[in-house]
């Protein structure tokens, strides 16, 4: 198939740190690549693809020290897309909403995967202004917000396969927790797990300027008290695999809808076992006493981990790979790229008999 | 004619409070119904027209506490335009670049007026990206920063004649200062001249939280030095009229490249003369020695400021009446609205003729 993956420019695909939506279009365009597909990616001009790359800023926006405001570029992608659009059997979008009055023409083509919450008050109207564009969500908990709207698919996200491999970690290791530093993502949580439960806690996680004072008056202080609880900074992808591959479990104690929560399913891949709070994706992510346990407050978390030994690493990993892999995400979108083509050929097949139809009427 | 007004969604039309680009969609919608014309404007849902009111928004963004994004609710706009694009001869957008890949398929009966500064660096490669967009330059200075774009007009802002009349200020009255309090304004020029001149100067400006800064460290302490400068807040369009109108002077310092400057024709009106610097749009608005003096720094200023008395303020009246009213914006207006409607019949007609051309060739 002749197949479009439209990115955000904010990061290159993938990204050169931070940015989970490239990530995963870089993912899935390689694979699609890899399975012989035809694909054309529109994203950032420093993007590395085995794709044809389609150049829509000369490099990473967050990166260049010349970008104000994204917008500009986005519009200058979008009118890229707009002219090519008749080259595709099928255009996926990654853009959140930028296209959606753009694409009017060839709505039926496009697939518009939502990588965000949902639950912001400015969407509702925004959605139901388009009831026909045709999304994908990453989590049917990120569903629930949204006014009716088309959805004609829900895929999770995956990684390659042999990305991120298995690891027998040391049972008496540590816990994990790793994200960003913010009141939605309940680091004081995760350390008063850890402080209750008596095992060690590493905290690996950027701060973001917004979080800068919840970081200085709430968490800072909590990791000062306790003697077993480190802060090990922001980490990059490399080393995140001994960080998460070593540790004992990953803590997710969410105090939000998380839409999916990439960092799930890489502690899987490692096969370390995911604590997590039972909001948004993660009854989804997370299969209960398999690859980890589903718990409502910090009391169920410090009894799952005294359960810890019933879970086996390479089961927590055997669920990643049915589950969670980029051919596993590939072969969903696959299947919704077939559904769209097919129709899309039916309707342009009834358009082009339509003038003969009326002409015998006539 | 039928013509459809697309306004910023950020205020209504017209403004309750601030709102530049939103009061000069108003004034013109206005005025072309008075003219006759068949207006839809699109805007915010509080706005008041005697134009047919297409709401795109429950009420003005910038009003709204549910309002975190303006973006969706401006895509919301641009789809319900283009569902309505064939009811209109004419579409005439003001704001800026959201629309340029949503209008392909009738830009040819649009026009976009550029209300803010284009020397921004992600203008740039936007507008190279868009080389056919009409665009409506506010001023000649504006199009300085461009590349070459399809620039089809240059309109200049005008006021309801009306709506503010001439004022015999008393010759030993006050120098005004209006605006916002930021650097680019250069309201500690204002103070160097009244000071240098020994004249009493009035600033009624606002100061927006970016700004609070540069009032705390820069002008502040100016103000509190010298017994002559008074700061008397930020006023609304009831208060203009006196404080504009019974001003000697306006002072109009900038240090930036205005497309326009409102203030400057709203001055004129009230018969006040303009000190200007000579930046951006100040030598096409302001007839030196006629409605105000350009000059180039301090000095100039306060010697211009001793030649007031060779001012006369039904002249300076006189010609706002001439240049700025918005009966010769609408004109201007009207004028391309014409081309453009001629333009479009004319390729409606070819294009309705081509398959008839077409099968006579066959």
């Amino acid at each position: 198939m002749r197949i479009a993956q439209i990115a955000p420019l904010a990061e290159r695909c993938p990204p050169a740190l931070y940015g989970g939506t490239e990530r995963v279009v870089s993912y899935l365009t390689e694979e699609l690549v890899a399975q012989g597909h035809d694909v054309t990616l529109f994203a950032s001009g420093d993007s590395i693809t085995k794709a044809e790359l389609d150049p829509c800023s000369p490099q990473a926006l967050r990166m260049s020290r010349d970008v104000i405001d994204a917008l500009p570029h986005h519009m200058i992608m979008l009118e890229k897309v707009a002219r090519r659009a008749d080259e595709f059997d099928v255009l996926h979008f990654h853009i959140d909403l930028l296209h959606a009055p753009v694409i009017r023409d060839f709505a039926d083509r496009t697939l518009t995967t939502l990588h965000g919450r949902l639950d912001l008050p400015d969407l509702q109207p925004f959605y139901a202004a388009f009831p026909d564009l045709p999304l994908v969500s990453i989590s049917r908990a990120q569903r629930l917000p949204m006014p009716p709207v088309n959805w004609i698919g829900n895929v999770y996200h995956g990684l390659p396969r042999e990305l991120l491999s298995l690891q027998h970690a040391r049972k008496d290791g540590y816990l994990a927790f790793l994200g960003r530093i913010s009141p939605e993502k309940r680091p004081d949580r995760a350390i008063e797990i850890a402080v209750r439960a008596g095992l060690p806690l590493k905290i690996a996680a950027k701060i973001d300027r917004v979080d800068q004072s919840y970081w200085d008056t709430c968490i800072a202080p909590l990791v000062r008290a306790h003697g077993n609880v480190e802060y090990v900074g922001e980490i990059g992808e490399h080393e995140k695999s001994h960080f998460l591959g070593q540790a004992r479990a990953l803590l997710f104690p969410i105090d939000w809808e998380e839409p999916f929560g990439l960092v799930m399913i890489e502690a899987m891949a490692y096969g370390t076992p995911v604590i997590a709070f039972g909001r948004g994706s993660v009854p989804e992510v997370i299969d209960d006493g398999v690859s980890g346990f589903i718990v409502q407050n910090v009391d169920e978390a410090v009894r799952a981990l005294a359960r810890l030994d019933s879970l086996d690493r390479t089961s927590v990993r055997a669920r990643f790979e049915t589950r969670f892999t980029v051919e596993r995400m590939a072969r969903d979108y696959v299947d919704i790229y077939e559904r769209i083509a097919t129709a899309s050929q039916a309707r342009g097949f009834i358009a082009a008999r339509r003038p003969m139809l009326e002409r015998r009427v006539v």
